[in-house]
């Protein structure tokens, strides 16, 4: 395989949408280092791993030798909410735009290159940009065309309010790809509409249009929602290696080989491999081990990883945990709720009380640990409960 | 009647629409001037009485002893044409601006007292406003609503581009009130929705929402288009005095009443005796040369007005030009159309061989002057054509 065929494989991994391929191709070809923009939210960032899925493709552009602009999108986060109506959303300050920035820098460079990443903020050009040249901005762009983005479709469709500056933050974001003259933008499918707003004003300031490269949602440790915070189903990058262990050893051997493909940096032919030797009878969790110490070295070091693998073995000794553990969503009112509820709840035990008194006896482990009565588990808990040598099940605790 | 019910006459009189007119009657009656605000635009201006209807209105206020605020909207002429699409509308530089003020000035003074005239430009506070300012401007205001206003509700049910900026327009005119902290806003029945997002916007920045006064926008000479240069149904205000008496005393005597109201400066008490006067038995022809002299009186002086009303009645001797006279519009192709042509379309002559003899015969008279052959009328020209004795009609030409 050629190197521009090896380039353009790793560019399109797990992408769901590249924009156009042959100018991806061309571009390439050039031979020069392609500018690759991917925008961040301003606000505190504490990422899990579902964001670090475009993290990583931003990395495997690195790899290829381009540069990587980190662009915080700060110019909107310092107006707050204009409409004065969500209480919440206060401007920031310069101050805390920094200070973000820091924590991102923290974050995003244990995957990234420090050296071939640029962080830039939009504020930089929107904030001399002069009310004029926002009225030539908005020249570029139909306000049918605007209405064609779906969540304003359903909005307007619907008759609920849409603001008239909600039409200038994709032409902002757009006009972000101008100034920093992209070649390739990356974000999440649910950004493909800004994305390619971007790629339109670009032809109207005359360049040539960036390629546009989306890249899927990541399903939760559940493998049926998007991983978010709110939702509990996350992996944070910012957890302790047992954690993270734990929780990608928690992911069905189905959602496993998504997490590869969008998780992992081995390659595609690696992974491949996997897949064959577990047809032949491999233990899918041997192979689980391998993407939580990946994950884990990544996020920590290689030692924490081999740590936090070894405590999990340790934690379930070998041959006492099944392969097959039936995944259980418990649901319950309340800030957490009690073990014994999710123990009846999960099937372990036919009542409270029983699940009590084996909680008393010592019978029942959390991750492998004895706990006692008295444990609650709060909204997002992901773990397997056992119940004395034979019963386990892998339980997704929910508040309401 | 009150004072304050004469001046709420003053202030109604001919106007469309005043929203709404118990907050005018309570602003009025704080005593306190008022601020009143009509926005013109800062291309080159070569009025028309037309646009005189609003300037009076204007002079109204000033006579009432309110402040009066004539507005030149520089910000977005001196954008130009921001889609690039009309060559015609380059962006207008800041001479040009203050040139085309000089003329206004020129010329709306016939009609202002300069000492009670602020002449402003809303580049003074738009030309500062930063793009982030100009996001909280437009999170003021909703798609929905904009897209209610007539012209923009056409063109986006019939699939016409609307470019974003247009959404700013409405906006920014709206600021402008802000900005001045007008208390009535004047404009043409066109301008309705425009002064209303104005009404609004006061409200959003914490301010008292101003009046709204449309006014109608005048017919022109023909009675039925309204009155426009590119019709050539008009009384310039730079005419001569012999032009614009003579087109005064060329409207119908239905639009003559109409005139009054909108362009005399006679009470409304006046001019209910001159109706009664003619229903009486006087000649309406004779009320007209009020009208005439007071429009001449006003864009020259008393003495130009008195020749021209002389000069009128030397060319139509008394007793050979009859009160009736019909009205018709001779329609043609070409820059001009000639005399003959116009004389046999016109039912004066019935061939243009005929009408070439009655030319070089000299028994043709225009405006009560007799003409050769040769003479060509050029598109918008209105004229009363007499042929021999007996024959006469009010023309206005039309070329295609």
């Amino acid at each position: 395989m050629s190197d521009l065929n090896q380039a353009i494989e790793l560019i399109c991994r797990g992408a769901d949408e590249v924009i156009k391929l042959d100018e991806l191709e061309s571009k390439l070809k050039k031979g020069k280092p392609l500018r690759v923009k991917a925008g961040f939210d301003p606000t505190a960032p504490d990422l899990h791993v579902g964001h670090t899925v475009l993290i990583n493709k931003m990395r495997q552009f690195q790899q290829l030798g381009h540069e990587v602009i980190f662009l915080i999108g700060d110019f909107t986060g310092m107006i707050g909410d204009p409409t004065g109506k969500n209480v919440t959303r206060q401007p920031l300050t310069r101050e805390q735009v920094l200070e973000n920035a820091t924590t991102y820098k923290e974050q995003v460079f244990k995957i990234l290159d420090p050296e071939l990443t640029t962080v830039d903020f939009n504020s930089r050009w929107m904030g001399q940009m002069s009310s004029a040249d926002m009225v030539q901005l908005t020249a570029k762009y139909t306000v049918a065309r605007m209405l064609e983005r779906d969540d304003f479709a359903k909005r307007y469709k619907s008759e609920q309010a849409i603001a008239i500056h909600e039409f200038l933050y994709p032409l902002v974001q757009g006009y972000d790809s101008v100034a920093l003259k992209a070649d390739v933008e990356l974000g999440g499918t649910d950004q493909k509409f800004n994305l390619l707003v971007g790629r339109h004003l670009q032809g109207q300031y005359g360049q040539d249009p960036q390629i546009v490269l989306t890249m899927p949602l990541l399903e939760g440790l559940d493998g049926v929602q998007k991983m978010s915070k709110s939702l509990g189903n996350y992996i944070g990058i910012d957890e302790s290696p047992d954690e993270i262990f734990g929780k990608v050893m928690s992911v069905s051997d189905e959602l496993m080989w998504r997490y590869f493909e969008l998780l992992s940096f081995r390659p595609l032919s690696d992974i491949e491999g996997f897949k064959i030797s577990i047809a032949e009878g491999k233990n899918p969790r041997d192979v689980k081990f391998l993407l939580g110490e990946e994950l884990v070295a990544r996020f920590h070091d290689t030692a924490a990883a081999t740590a936090a693998r070894e405590n999990f073995i340790a934690r379930f000794r070998q041959g006492e945990m099944p392969e097959d553990i039936d995944e259980v969503t418990v649901t319950g009112t309340g800030e957490a709720l009690p073990l014994a509820y999710v123990l009846k709840e999960a099937g372990l035990c036919p009542s409270s009380s029983e699940a009590n008194r084996m909680l008393k006896q010592g019978a029942v482990k959390l991750d492998g640990e004895r706990v006692e009565s008295g444990v609650k588990l709060s909204d997002g808990t992901h773990v397997v409960l056992q119940v004395g040598k034979r019963k386990f099940a892998r339980v997704l605790v929910k508040t309401q």
